[in-house]
């Protein structure tokens, strides 16, 4: 753990990292502090103006009658699909294969709350309304992701989304949008959040994705929902004496980079691009939807990753931290666009990829 | 929510009040950070020097394998509790009537984790050797709450706690501490933290009681114990990306305060003293045992409230921000000694107590 791979070691050098906003360093809480009064109360286990407010500015920003902050979106999603399956009395959601609750949460949903997760279309595409017209299974609640984050950020046409929504509604099944990169899918849509949520009837968002916070999220629907939410919370043991770190830095961030995701969005596309030019590389999607995409290249690991310390020891442009082995002779790694790429200059940048494509076609 | 009671803004309008440390603000957080490295990196997913050295240092204060830090004692009990029921294959535990777990939890334990708690000893004593030794059921884990907070913060004698040990081991029983009040238990026994936690298979302790942190749990035992937390707090929601304003306030104000606990159990005694010889007024326990007690006064609350307010204007000292009605014609309220003790000038104090002692006489 203490141990650092020379990858990354090497990322850490370079004068130009090019995704994400910044280190995730005790700086982006002191600096969320800076203009906030000391004399400014603390939340207490729920209550109190502060947390109050700001889930009532972001039940307003989701079009939803009401809104609760929780530590981690892993706890507001169980809890979430908890609260459909006790209210239809059915103990099953569908979600796609890949969904955050099937891979990274240790199977909490099963585990504590004895659900079972009909995964829904194929790991490499996104959930098809054709699927959900075919599901043979009874269920409470269907959980869509936009975006699609393991497949680098895709998302389903508008259209199609509503008419999945129209057929949960008439169909009594409920609809929740893990929405933990919500603000990136606003740009490709040209959509409003409420335009978006108006189709879900439970909603999560996350303050550490694309606004850059230090953590927290938040859980909205109706009022009988939330009401209910917050009774799982204090069982689940989210239902801290305070939470304030997260709110204040959260409300920070969210008035700081809500308005630039366009800008993310349109630079993404802008990278994406260079990639694809490199033979050996391309993104997925080839065409980012959001301000995030996957890059594949067809080497081995170690390769590779000798190769990127080269270019990042030539250069000075840091592409990515990590890279994870897909095949034997292929990779993949993940971008996600923040403030960090305005800063990279476009020449640098240029060089970086010249050096890159010259550089893998020789290897 | 946002109407304050009358009591509570005359308890805020006294420039002396008696209990805590200070108030609950955001101020708590800032003056922890006053002397970080801005380039402190953030702990990530459990994992990270910040995080790391906090967990080996508590281990090792309290005498164990391994710590993890946790949001919150909620989430750390039940995680702990549903480990040893997994490990011996017996659902059940016992408890005092009026733990944590059983009145401020939402019944957690028993939703997510199928735990069903056997209620020992009666709600107005402490568990004792023969409620131990007559138990009936089979148990996995026995956990004790040192002091008990619902009874003014009792304790039994360090011999019981012992042979209450000694039972557990040899009937294959684990022993757990809901430690939330730990520090403030030693100066009673006069023992090391170690000494107290040796005596259990797996130990608690909270950072926002004696310590005077802003929320934040440690949770020790053995390696294979501490390993399978981890898991069931990622299962919980409770593996943040970032904990670290958690951690830096825990770890400023323990450093702060921890010496501090024998002076805040001889206030305590002194406080509780000039309590008890007021007629209708008493102290449980008569003579503190910790920082805490409750304070018992033979009046109807309505008739209570409006005199204590009279005795905040009139004196300047804040005894109290609540009442809580026991029966029609008594209330109580709890008191906990901490920073704000010692700043109390005794003439003004003792003039409070002589007020109080007048007019209740006169009410």
């Amino acid at each position: 753990m203490n141990k650092i791979n020379p990858l990354l070691a090497a990322f850490q050098q370079t004068g130009f990292p090019v995704g994400g906003h910044g280190k995730r360093n005790i700086q982006v809480l002191i600096e969320a502090l800076q203009e906030v009064d000391g004399n400014l109360e603390s939340d207490i286990y729920g209550t109190g103006k502060l947390i109050e407010d700001f889930q009532a500015e972001m039940a307003a920003y989701l079009g939803k009658e009401s809104a609760v902050f929780f530590p981690s979106g892993t706890m507001a999603q169980q809890i979430a699909l908890r609260i459909w399956c006790d209210k239809k009395g059915v103990k099953k959601v569908a979600y796609h294969p890949l969904s955050h609750l099937e891979i990274h949460e240790e199977d909490g949903l099963k585990e504590l709350h004895h659900i079972e997760p009909i995964l829904l279309g194929e790991k490499d595409r996104l959930i098809r309304l054709e699927d959900v017209l075919q599901m043979k299974e009874e269920i409470a609640c269907l959980l869509l992701e936009l975006p699609q984050r393991e497949i680098g950020g895709q998302l389903p046409d508008y259209a199609e989304l509503a008419e999945i929504s129209a057929f949960c509604r008439s169909h009594g099944i409920k609809l929740h949008l893990d929405g933990a990169r919500l603000y990136e899918v606003l740009p490709y849509y040209q959509k409003s959040a409420r335009e978006i949520c108006d189709l879900f009837d439970s909603v999560y968002i996350s303050f550490y994705k694309g606004i850059g916070g230090i953590a927290g999220a938040i859980l909205a629907g109706d009022e009988t929902f939330t009401k209910e939410s917050k009774v799982w919370k204090r069982r689940h043991g989210g239902d801290l004496i305070s939470l304030y770190p997260y709110i204040i830095s959260a409300s920070y961030y969210f008035k700081q980079r809500l308005h630039k995701m366009e800008q993310y969005y349109e630079e993404a596309k802008e990278l994406a691009a260079m990639y694809n030019q490199v033979p050996g590389v391309e993104t997925k999607p080839l065409v980012p939807e959001t301000n995030m995409f996957h890059v594949h290249i067809d080497r081995p690991k170690e390769k590779l990753e000798s190769l990127l310390i080269k270019l990042y020891e030539t250069t000075g442009v840091g592409l990515t931290h990590y890279v994870k082995e897909v095949h034997e002779s292929s990779c993949c790694y993940e971008v996600s666009i923040g403030d960090r790429y305005a800063n990279v200059p476009k020449d640098e940048l240029r060089k970086a990829f010249e050096w890159m494509d010259r550089n893998l076609r020789e290897s």
